[in-house]
């Protein structure tokens, strides 16, 4: 497996990348390519291959030139336009002609679905793409939510295919034979929700998926649901209140338990079990989400993320590939799109766009 | 301070409701009145008192008499139409003549929400109520989130009046001179967002209060901001999003701990540490929300209700009453008024409904 790892993306790169491109060579099945500007790029890969003692050890690590960079500051639009050079477009372009299996990159988020929607295009069926974050449950298995945040203001279509996006992505990668999807609303019964969910609650039904029809924000963590389809807007929110959270909880735990003598015993004690739980939602294990519905792997990872992060990306890419998603994907809109056309003439666009 | 309390609103009414307002009366400078069919609430209420060996003590609790209760399966709206003796209704009857300082429930939030509309009708200025969630911050002060359910679909006028609403109650309850406002969205730059969020900030800015722009889910948590404004569905969402969360935490917590003997040494020492913790994100000590916006003081509460999370609400009515919260909101949007008067003749009606 080859995946192509942007060097320059992360808040402080190219550190985190060289080295996490340097962790996952050491411990997965995989070649990496780093894109970015040659000097930079080399003088951070050997600087940490010394500190390593692995210079000259032959590690699958190579360099692409790539002359320019998409910064944090930059507008998406504008830098995807006026960057023709940038590690972002040269690494997806390696995608879109086969050279490798798959991109990762931690920059830029607005940036790197632009991109990808240029150099890659949409799946056929596909109208707009979808970032699947993975968030942990009380079983064990996460929870695929999507979309957290590639598209506002969705219509009752998009869902759907986010819907069929989610499952084939819950089958090939995580496994599950046939996923419980749900449309996350402020209520159970089909009335409850706004005006997009109550249009789009029908629609779901009709759909050939396990439908459990609308959940709830706590139903993302409990294990009813393996895949909660909706709006990017309401996804990316409760995405970050959850990290959120999840950071006061961390903060708060280590706060009062290092409050007295004995919860500090009892801190010390308990610490590895500690560890284990923050593990099960720290993104940094996640790695990146996919970006669903292009034509090729791109996986998009946290600006802030570390050499593990990195590596984890860098893993994700490689399941995403190997499961082929995006061929399973390809195939159930298809299907889809016939059923469809089966069972009715195409209606008429009446989108006020 | 008088409060009316729904005697049949939670989902095993009236136990935790008779429970909760005897503590109430025991801790809090309060006097209760339950209202519910007055044979099954002097029932409860006589066994609990006997079981507490509090007959005949004199506590400051009457029973009103209602025939009727909406439970959580009614259809809101059907049921506020049909049950016209209500305890619900007849509550909010006495909140209306003013010979009570509020009304507390846990029973159904939609008929509660439909009942208080109906019963007490609006304060001058404000087109739909909202929900107004208390959520922990890593400061420790409060986090006003606005509105977290009464409206879904909002339009950038609601916002503009959640805003004024959940200034005022953290102004008034939470006691913060100058609440910090933000816009709840998915980046922090004024063009980040959705059409709603899009419209709606250059019109927050012209409000007479301390906007800070926009603010994320993460923010809701970490001390940033003290009113989080966003739309019923989307507020719903980030609040349910944050119970299941919470609980996930807390059970990953008693089951990682519990794993191994040592661990469970160190959950029995950090007991006490925990407990702290979890408290500060458990919704029964927050009692309920308020539905900000009405007519006279309600309070909705959770349907799984417990004797301390309705002693809670009964406390969050009497601070609400106590910190004229209504009188300080109708001032506000009454200045409001006059400024959008001088400042422009007003705009005509463009809202495509």
């Amino acid at each position: 497996m080859n995946i192509v790892l942007d060097a320059m993306g992360s808040d402080t790169a190219p550190e985190p990348e060289v080295r996490g491109a340097i962790l996952a060579c050491k411990t997965l099945p995989v070649e990496v390519r780093l894109v970015g500007p040659q000097d930079i790029v080399r003088a951070a890969l050997d600087k940490q291959l010394k500190a390593q003692g692995l210079l000259g050890k032959n590690l699958p690590i190579e360099i692409i030139h790539a002359s320019e960079w998409i910064s944090m500051d930059d507008k998406a639009a504008a830098a995807v336009r006026s960057k023709r050079d940038s590690s972002m477009r040269v690494g997806l372009k390696m995608v879109r002609e086969k050279s490798t299996d798959g991109f990762v990159t931690a920059g830029n988020t607005g940036a790197a679905m632009a991109t990808a929607k240029m150099v890659l295009g949409m799946l056929p069926g596909v109208d707009r793409p979808a970032l699947a974050a993975l968030l942990p449950t009380a079983t064990g298995s996460p929870c695929v939510v999507l979309d957290v945040g590639a598209n506002v203001d969705c219509k009752p279509q998009n869902l759907e295919q986010f819907a069929v996006m989610g499952m084939m992505y819950a089958r090939s990668v995580l496994k599950i034979e046939n996923p419980r999807v749900g449309l996350l609303s402020i209520g159970e019964e089909e009335g409850k929700g706004n005006e997009l969910t109550r249009e789009t609650f029908p629609l779901m039904r009709e759909l050939p998926l396990n439908f459990i029809g609308n959940v709830e924000g706590r139903d993302i963590f409990n294990g009813r649901v393996d895949v909660v389809v909706c709006d990017g807007f309401v996804g990316n929110v409760a995405l970050k209140t959850s990290e959120g959270l999840g950071k006061l909880v961390g903060d708060s735990l280590r706060g009062s338990m290092t409050s007295s003598f004995i919860a500090k015993m009892g801190a010390l004690l308990s610490h590895t079990a500690l560890a284990g739980f923050k593990k099960r939602l720290d993104y940094r294990e996640y790695g990146g989400v996919p970006l669903l519905g292009v034509r090729g792997v791109c996986i998009i990872g946290h600006g802030s993320s570390n050499e593990r992060a990195i590596m984890n990306g860098i893993r994700v890419a490689a399941e995403f590939a190997k499961g082929s998603v995006n061929a399973h994907i390809e195939q159930e809109l298809a299907h889809l799109a016939e059923r469809l056309q089966a069972a009715e003439p195409a209606p008429p666009e009446s989108s006020p766009e």
